[in-house]
C-alpha cells in the first residue's frame, strides 16, 4: 500500500521532511493549506470535508493513517477497514471534480476552489519514532492529554481514545502546519477536544467542523458501517431516530433534560423490546452506551439547557453480532460477527 | 511588571496574536527566529544562550514566564525570584553588546549576529486559557507527557515537573514557531525530554543546547543560587566537585559504574560528615538526591558505560536551611530559611 507514484494528481508522502519542504514553498507563495486528517476508508463524509477545505484553501492535504494509540487493546485496530486503492481513486475523482469547478467558477472575488495537493500516508515508525505506539492506559510514550473532556461520553468506555486522537492530531498539525484543519461533526466529542487543544496549546490552526454526512434515511456515514449488513443497519437507525425525537422536543421549546431525552430513551427501549421478541434469525440486538445532553464547551451533562448557549445531544449504541444468519443474507463485511459501535449527535444551536 | 513600552530596543508582548503577526512577517522576509525560554531571574547562563541564539538567527525571542504547572504543590512557586526590571535591563545591555558586535563584524559570509527582537511575557490566563494551571499530579487540563523519561532523576522527586515543562514549551513553540530553541545543559534531563518531544511530535524546531555557565569556582549558575548565602554556597560546591571526581575517572578510562561513581559518592559522604561534626552556627547540611550515570537517550541507569555512546553524569543535592545564623552573616535571599535544590551534570562524550 501507499506506493509513491507520479501518475497521481497529488503527491503521496510517506515521510515528513519532503512534505515540510512543500509546505514551506506554499507558505512563501501565499498559498493556504487545509488539512483533512483521516484513517482512510473514505466515504462521502470525508469527501464533503475535502470539498469544504478546497473551497477555503488553495491546497488540501489529506492524511491517511490508522492511528494505533486511539484503539483500545480490545478494540478493532486489526479489523479496521484499510482500502488504500479505492481511497486514492476517490481522491483522484474528487480532484477531477475540483478542476472542473475551478474551470467553470466565476466567483466575484476570482477565488477558484483549491485542490488536493498532498496525501500524507506515514508509517507508524514515522508517527511514533521512539517508543512503539501502545494502546495500554498506563503506556509510556509522548502523549497529549485533554482532561476532563477525554473521560466523558465516548471516553468513559474508551479510556485511551482521545489521548490517541489528540496525540496524533498534534503530530499531524506540526507536520502540515495547516491554516485550517477539518473534522466532521459526527465525531462531536473529537471536535470539542481538538478545539480545546488548539486553544490551550495555541495552535495556529483554525479548526473547522463540517456537517455530518448521512445516508438518505439519516444514518450517519461511518467507515465502520460496512460491517453492519442489511439487518443490523436497519435496526441501527434507531439511534438517529431517537436523537431526532429529542431534537424535535428542543425545537418545540423544551429545555429540561427529561422533556428532551424522554422520547429518545423511550424509542431506544421500545425498538430493543421489539427485537428481543423476535427470532435470533430475524433480529438485531444492541446496547445503548449513552444518550447525552451536554454543555457544548465542557461536555458536562445538563439538567436544563440554557437556550442562549445551546447543547450537544449525542448518543452511542453498540450493535451486537448477528446471532443466526439466514442463507443469502447480506450480513456485511465480517459476516455479521463484528460488533459495531454507532455514534451520532445533533447540535442544539442557541435559540437567542 | 511587564509594562508595554516603546523605549525598549525590543517589543514586549503580553499576548499571542501580535507576536504571531511579527513572526509571520519575519518568516516572509527570510529572517530566522531563535527562542530562548526562561522563567526570568536572568543570569549569565541565560545571556550566553541568547548570545548563541543571536549568532545563529537574525531574531531572538526571549520568553519570561514563571510556569506554575512545573512547580509541585510544596515547591517554591511563590518564592521563585521575579526580577522583571533587572531582567529587562540585562536584555537591553545585551542588545547594545550585540549591536556593537554587529557593527564590527566582518564575517566572510557577511553574517552579522542577530538581536533580541521580542520578549514574550504572557499572563497565566494567556498560557492556560481554559482551566487554571494546577500543580496536582492528577490535575485536569491540557498536558504533554513524555514518559518514562519524566519519571527518572529529577522526576522521581518532582512528579509534575517535566509534564509542566513539556506542556509550557509546546505552547511557547506553537506561539513563536522558532527555527531554533535554546536550552542550557545545566538542566540536562530537560534537554533530553525537550529533544524527545521535538522528535516524537515532529516539531519543526531545532533544539540547541548551550554549555552550563559557571561561577569561577565551578558552581553552576542558577536563578535559585541567590537563596544560598556564603556558607551554604561554599558547602554546596560539593556537588560540582563530586561530579568532577567521576569525570576524572571516566577520562582516565573507567567504564564501570562503581569505578566512576565511587569517588564522587565518597566525597559527598566525607563533606557531609565534616559538616555534621561542626556546630550548627558554622555548618551547612544537605541531602544527596542522586548521583546518576545514565544512558544519554533513555536516561536508564548504566552499570557500564558504552564508550561509543557516552553517558550523562548528573546529580542533585538539597541544601537544608541554615540552622543557626551568625550576626552579620550573609545567608542569602530569604535569610537562609529556604532549602535550595542544586543540580549539575557532565556529559561523557563518546570516546570513539
Amino acid at each position: 500500500m501507499a506506493p509513491q507514484s507520479l501518475r497521481h494528481s497529488f503527491e503521496v508522502f510517506r515521510d515528513v521532511a519532503p512534505l515540510r519542504n512543500l509546505r514551506r514553498q506554499l507558505l512563501l507563495t501565499n498559498r493556504t493549506v487545509g488539512l483533512v486528517p483521516t484513517m482512510g476508508a473514505l466515504h462521502e463524509g470525508h469527501l464533503s470535508l475535502i470539498r469544504q477545505a478546497a473551497a477555503e484553501n488553495t491546497d488540501v492535504f489529506v492524511s491517511i493513517y490508522v492511528n494505533p494509540t486511539q484503539f483500545g487493546v480490545s478494540e478493532d485496530l486489526e479489523s479496521y477497514p484499510r482500502t488504500w486503492d479505492s481511497d486514492v481513486e476517490k481522491l483522484e475523482k474528487l480532484n477531477d471534480e475540483l478542476s472542473r469547478l475551478n474551470g467553470n467558477k466565476t466567483d466575484p472575488k476570482g477565488q477558484a476552489p483549491g485542490r488536493i495537493t498532498a496525501i500524507l500516508a506515514p508509517t507508524s515508525k514515522v508517527m511514533y519514532p521512539t517508543l512503539p505506539p501502545s494502546s495500554e492506559i498506563d503506556a509510556d510514550g509522548s502523549f497529549v492529554t485533554i482532561t476532563p473532556l477525554a473521560r466523558k461520553l465516548e471516553g468513559a468506555s474508551r479510556p485511551v481514545f482521545f489521548r490517541g486522537v489528540a496525540t496524533v492530531c498534534m503530530k499531524l498539525f506540526n507536520i502540515a502546519t495547516p491554516d485550517r484543519a477539518y473534522f466532521g461533526q459526527k465525531d462531536v466529542q473529537q471536535t470539542v477536544i481538538i478545539k480545546r487543544m488548539a486553544k490551550d496549546f495555541h495552535l495556529g490552526t483554525d479548526i473547522r467542523i463540517g456537517p455530518t454526512a448521512r445516508e438518505s434515511d439519516g444514518l450517519a456515514m461511518s467507515s465502520r458501517n460496512v460491517y453492519l449488513g442489511t439487518r443490523r443497519r436497519a435496526v441501527g437507525l434507531v439511534l438517529y431516530n431517537a436523537l431526532k425525537e429529542a431534537e424535535k422536543a428542543y425545537e418545540s421549546g423544551a429545555v429540561k433534560r427529561a422533556d428532551i431525552l424522554g422520547a429518545a430513551n423511550n424509542l431506544t427501549q421500545q425498538v430493543l423490546s421489539e427485537q428481543q421478541a423476535m427470532q435470533p434469525s430475524e433480529r438485531a440486538l444492541y446496547e445503548v452506551g449513552y444518550i447525552s445532553l451536554a454543555d457544548p464547551d465542557t461536555l458536562d451533562e445538563l439538567d436544563v439547557v440554557d437556550p442562549s448557549k445551546g447543547a450537544i445531544l449525542s448518543g452511542a449504541i453498540k450493535v451486537a453480532p448477528v446471532e443466526d444468519t439466514k442463507p443469502g443474507e447480506d450480513c456485511g463485511l465480517g459476516d455479521g460477527k463484528v460488533p459495531v459501535r454507532l455514534i451520532d449527535n445533533f447540535i442544539f444551536k442557541p435559540r437567542v
